[in-house]
């Protein structure tokens, strides 16, 4: 698909003209995923008669790529009978992750539709918390005994691969009662002697995850070591499930996202269902952004409260007033980008708690320079604009302090925070942006302060 | 490895104490990935004394968890001999990552001193450019003919794989010119009855990459159809390699960091080679971060201007300018959070353009119930602090309508620039932030001069 936009309007004309045959042909040549990012930009009954004309298997794999709310919404709206054929169509996981975004009584409707085997495993599955390895992995995992030969295995394969329909990453070596004893990839079972048994090939030391280990630890797992899949076991190393890379996926991109708008000061983990910011009601954005809003309206209280302090120097030399957000804006900006740079570098893993002396001191050369800079600039500027040298030297004084406070603020309240396990992200957001704001607006009527009593 | 810290300290100890024996143990324990992460932690020459340690296929796994500047800092240190060993052991992407990260003569050096075809294939490699296809793909890729039966095939990738030790993801078919012509999966082939012809089994609709395609583009790619792996072909369709989602991995990071980065005013494409803000030079750092800063703080004069016209008003009631910081604070803020969603959901691709009315309205009508929340709150609060009703009207009544333009600056500048072809991310940068500064003063300055008017 080369154009979403073009295909959209295309597609929403091929509707409008009732031209069935040509828009289900059309609709039939595109992937499942172009599909699925086709149908997200479609009126809820335009995708609905889109969604009716696909095969049903293409149907099945387009569910696959949608977000929760729309297969709810799509399957909702469908006879049900043909809704339980494509949910059981989907790979276990996502046909867990269906079920378990609708309403209690609905699923349960569906489950009972189920073929018994399937149903049974799903129910399983639901079991688990969403956010664990149980709630993202799939249950069919490939396995070989481990007194088997490598033909045996390979025969086993053929015959597992073909029935389930499952996916072939690792073969995992098991014991009659079904621990994780190894691991052989399906390169050293085709390369090695078939007469060979499996427990003399395999990896024993294995990378593995427990059900209930968080979605969150696991991709930090996946990105570290790099594995294209991982055996999740129970608390007495039964294999349970497999998690891939495409699951895991899903789960950077969320946690991205948290990690993108935390720092940004809206609050990512409500704990009610309608869990999207800009999907959910208007009323669950509100509960999500205006938290750390009012802690920054707190603050910026606590700043008008310094600031009117200083009545009678306003009164004086009102210019002074009017400097107020050249100091706080660039402050803030500064002590943003320090922020920032720590923030990312401990999420990716470069900036740690060992290595914190070194940044905090890297950062402060670099806040020191920039604020020499800026400063030095700002007076000149303030004393050819304003003809008076006294405010150019106290306004570039006050900027080249702010910025070199603002910039040790954002660089280490992360690391003080990560050190007392909060997460960082959350240092980003208004509160040190107001604290940056407190103290350079004290620190500049402290030095202005300063100079009208020396004149005096 | 539990504990990346407690590790370090124990293995810094056992270098200090001179135990070498322990030390070799304790080092070959662990996962090359751990010790990739502890030899980032460890001095430069700790780092060469345990690296030297290791066993050598041991080091050169290691050699490919590390980041650049250590993997030039290590080869340069070491044997030269044992250096050319190494980089022979690495993938080919990897080594012609290595190679490409030196200086030119020290790379030749190198690539004089390699196996003849090894060498050859990465100088190949070195000329594509390092953010396409070419410059990330593996040119080791398993084909067979479009002409052989499953047995043929299957015997192919037996001695294919054990020969050149590659990772078996699909398995592509190719004429004997070298043509794409279509893949078949591990799964399909195990399978298959083995005198079916691979043409038979084949899938021919196939998505592939070109060698000149950008890496973000790739990524792309990756993310939506959450493919393994994909081949990469030249302009004829010859294959060239394949690119696998660790690679692109990479990619997503990088991606990740730069756009985070640019939404804080840090400029992430100087164009230098010492391209990285955290761990590049202080000169380097300062050359990202003030371009946006700079911009800032012309902005800032611009509201310093306006401020300072109504220098009058702050003589006449001082407490009007002490109540600036609360509304630009206040204002920055949401209009940050908007920014921050709109951009994530443009990257996410949740926002499109084809939707954006719909985001539009529903952040418009969230800054307003926000706005109006704020308004009525800080109306109260400043009535009651200052006991003074008016002020209390004016400042609650800026704070509603600043709160709601702000809202709307923040949600629709992204999609401005998007539809420009300019990267959204830039939006919530400085220059949006100093935007919502000025109007936030200039509508609350506009209203207290309208009140001063009215009661005079």
């Amino acid at each position: 698909m080369q154009n979403l936009e073009n295909t959209v309007d295309r597609i929403q004309e091929l509707i409008d003209t009732d031209t069935e045959q040509q828009l289900r042909d059309e609709l039939n040549t595109y992937h499942e995923a172009d599909l699925a990012d086709i149908f997200q930009q479609l009126k809820p009954e335009e995708r609905l008669s889109c969604f009716t004309k696909l095969d049903e298997e293409k149907a099945a794999d387009v569910l696959e790529y949608l977000p929760p709310q729309l297969q709810v919404e799509i399957l909702g709206e469908i006879d049900e009978t043909l809704a339980s054929r494509l949910i059981s169509k989907l790979p276990h996981d996502e046909a867990a992750d269906v079920l378990g975004d609708m309403e209690d009584d609905e699923s349960q409707t569906y489950l009972d539709k189920l073929p018994e085997k399937f149903s049974s495993e799903i129910r399983e599955l639901l079991t688990y918390n969403d956010d664990t390895a149980g709630g993202i992995m799939n249950p069919k995992v490939l396995t070989v005994g481990y007194s088997m030969s490598v033909k045996d295995a390979l025969d086993t394969i053929r015959i597992k691969a073909e029935e389930e329909s499952m996916e072939l990453y690792y073969v995992y070596v098991v014991d009659k009662h079904n621990h994780l004893l190894g691991v052989v990839s399906l390169r050293t079972l085709l390369t090695s002697p078939v007469n060979l048994s499996i427990a003399d090939i395999m990896i024993k030391d294995i990378v593995k995850v427990h059900v209930d280990d968080y979605q969150g630890h696991i991709a930090d797992i996946f990105m570290k070591y790099q594995f294209n899949a991982l055996p999740v076991v129970d608390l007495y190393d039964h294999i349970k499930g497999i998690v891939t890379w495409d699951d895991v996926q899903d789960v950077v991109e969320e946690e991205t996202t948290d990690e993108i708008l935390t720092s940004s000061g809206i609050v990512t983990d409500l704990g009610d269902d309608d869990d999207d910011v800009l999907t959910g009601s208007i009323g669950h954005a509100i509960k999500a952004r205006t938290p750390w809003l009012f802690i920054t309206l707190i603050g910026e209280f606590i700043a008008v409260s310094i600031t009117s302090k200083y009545d009678h120097t306003f009164t004086a030399l009102p210019i002074i007033a009017a400097f107020m957000p050249l100091l706080a804006g660039l402050g803030g900006n500064i002590g943003t980008q320090s922020i920032t740079l720590m923030v990312r570098g401990m999420s990716t893993g470069q900036v740690t708690l060992h290595s914190s002396w070194h940044y905090i001191w890297r950062e402060t050369l670099t806040g020191i320079s920039i604020g020499f800079i800026f400063g030095l600039f700002v007076s000149l500027v303030t004393w050819k604009w304003q003809h008076n040298i006294e405010l150019g030297i106290i306004v570039g004084l006050a900027m080249a302090l702010n910025m070199t406070i603002a910039t040790m603020i954002g660089t280490c309240t992360p690391l003080v925070l990560k050190k007392m396990k909060i997460d960082p992200a959350v240092a980003s957001g208004p509160v040190i942006a107001t604290t940056i704001d407190v103290i350079g607006l004290a620190v500049y009527l402290t030095l202005v302060t300063w100079y009208l009593v020396s004149i005096n």
